[in-house]
């Protein structure tokens, strides 16, 4: 049952609600910097199904390899999909891995999918800004449409089998601020806790776990939340309801209660993200710290070629639209050998500390 | 059986050989910029067994992002390792897909093994300048030393069970000159050709499959030579062997045959490459051009990373020394949404239609 009590369907809510929040946040930056170019709004249609926009933000390099202009961001994408379509036997028993929900792989034609979102990675140009990334998403597996009835009138939307929303959102500084840990965390921590006590601490945790580099045994960055499977079923993270009254267990089930939840995170991107961006977009920096910037960003692109389960997917899709998922990677990367920048003891050092044992920042 | 008809066991002489050639390599490129600073040389020591060193070019970067020396290089590596230790089962089963002589993982402990090969990357400055790798292996499966015996003086080195070779070189220019692509492989297939007249189609062949980029439906480069579990053995792709006097399945086959291989392709290495970098490392060039190389670095980051098989089995190798195996990454990659660099027509798309296409260039 993926129908809220609204009388529209859950697929068209989350259309609608996220067609708004993009356009919100896109909005959103570029107010903060009205002399940067506007983003790139650039609509595609999906030949086997479905439709998306890209928002895309780049000042244009011409003839130069750094753009002249001192813009607040340097590369950004706020992307939207909603696309559905046949989900073959061989996708659906790797999903069920971790989606508990879903119908076994028995039928030779695969079951249809409808699956929409919204996912984000803003990098910003000055080494004091950190890169941001969210993503919030809805995916639903129904019963196939009977072929001998597809030429009689349809009466009412197919069935849901299965369904899910996911999401989550982490910063990724290169120089250590504190407060903008503490402030990010604090905004992310108060949606959560309007559905639920367990949800930050299980979220947090989640997403420490998944963004993290077993092969330089460092955190991404100072992390936010990760989340995947919320339904109404029991949830591998999140303690079972026992009973109604069950306080410490009490989260969103419903699908009404979960899209609650998700546009309250979504909602809170722009706090929690955007007063960060305004104070440190124009700090002065020095080659140096442009140059360790660099490097983070090339470990940045290390995790999302290397472990990013979204990235990974989409690279293995036959007909992906590649522009769209590789809008992650920044616009420039630095790889240095046994760099001597992140020394114990510097200002590029106490980030590292962070990413070697990740605090809880509220 | 191993061993050739010298009386030194094959590990010895590969390690012999590799030492030599890195030495050889890395003294030509210090030869041809005089100015540049000397290549670092850093041995290292696995503790589980085993020995290193990789030789690294990179300009010191300082307070500066991009060094203001004018060097024929821009990074480089030329790596040599010659460890052992236990091969665990999980691991033995996953290498019998790719080598048919590889023993049954039925031993709980696993087997031990030997690997030794040279390994390099040179990413010149100079956008006209191609990027180039090359990689030259020994691999081995011994029997277990008993332990019971492990007391008693060694009498004769362990029985080997298993032993392959395996290597390859490959160029990856970001503008295209005929006549560079042409002298590349003119040198390769001579070297090839001295050994067998199927070498060179095979292994030329195989380098336009791996190097390649399924998502970007392209290939890396302008290929080069690829080839894998090369020893007495039938090979998945080359002809079999029906009597000696079959001259059109002539290859070599025995340790030392095949070793005599490697060693032509080692030493052909050099006159394979250094002219090209000649000829092309001070040609003068504009920032666009720059910008292009930088783009063209970022696929090649996006090879390495998501598909190379060496990068991916040394990321996820407890202990592995990351600073090597990421050595391949370039100085700088840049990723731009929808560039307009490429187009056809354009000295730049000229590039592009070779590899989507790969030709036959001798």
């Amino acid at each position: 049952m993926a129908e809220s009590s609204s009388a529209k369907p859950m697929r068209q809510q989350v259309e609608e609600y996220i067609v708004t929040l993009q356009d919100q946040i896109v909005t959103s930056f570029e107010k903060l910097d009205p002399k940067a170019p506007p983003f790139k709004r650039d609509a595609w249609v999906r030949p086997q199904g479905g439709k998306g926009q890209s928002c895309v933000f780049a000042c244009p390099a011409g003839d130069a390899i750094t753009s002249p202009l001192e813009t607040a961001l340097e590369k950004a994408g706020v992307n939207i999909s909603i696309v559905h379509g046949m989900l073959p036997p061989a996708a659906i028993k790797q999903m069920r891995a971790d989606h508990t929900s879903m119908p076994l792989p028995d039928r030779p034609t695969g079951l249809p999918f409808f699956a929409a979102g919204l996912s984000l990675v803003v990098h910003p140009r000055n080494p004091y800004a950190p890169t941001v990334h969210a993503n919030y998403r809805y995916f639903e597996i129904t019963e196939p449409v009977v072929e001998s009835e597809s030429d009689k009138e349809p009466t009412s939307d197919p069935k849901v089998l299965a369904w899910w929303f996911g999401g989550g959102c982490d910063l990724t500084p290169s120089y250590l601020f504190e407060e903008d840990a503490v402030h990010f965390h604090t905004v992310l921590k108060k949606a959560c806790d309007a559905h639920g006590d367990q949800l930050y601490p299980t979220f947090k945790k989640w997403c420490d776990e998944y963004f993290f580099l077993p092969h330089r045994n460092e955190a991404r960055g100072i992390g936010g939340l990760f989340f995947d499977d919320l339904n109404e079923g029991p949830h591998a993270r999140l303690p079972s309801l026992n009973s109604p009254s069950d306080d410490a267990a009490h989260r969103p089930t419903t699908p009404a209660e979960i899209f609650s939840f998700i546009q309250d995170l979504g909602n809170s991107f722009v706090p929690s993200y955007l007063p960060i961006l305004e104070k440190r977009h124009a700090l002065p920096y020095t080659p140096r710290q442009r140059r360790w910037q660099l490097v983070r960003r090339g470990r940045y692109v290390e995790f999302n070629l290397v472990y990013d389960r979204g990235t990974k997917f989409g690279l293995m899709t036959p007909g992906a639209r590649i522009e769209s998922i590789l809008m992650s990677l920044p616009e420039t990367a630095r790889w240095e050998y046994q760099s001597e920048l992140g020394a114990e003891g510097t200002e590029e050092g106490k980030l590292v500390e962070v990413l070697k044992s990740p605090r809880e920042w509220v």
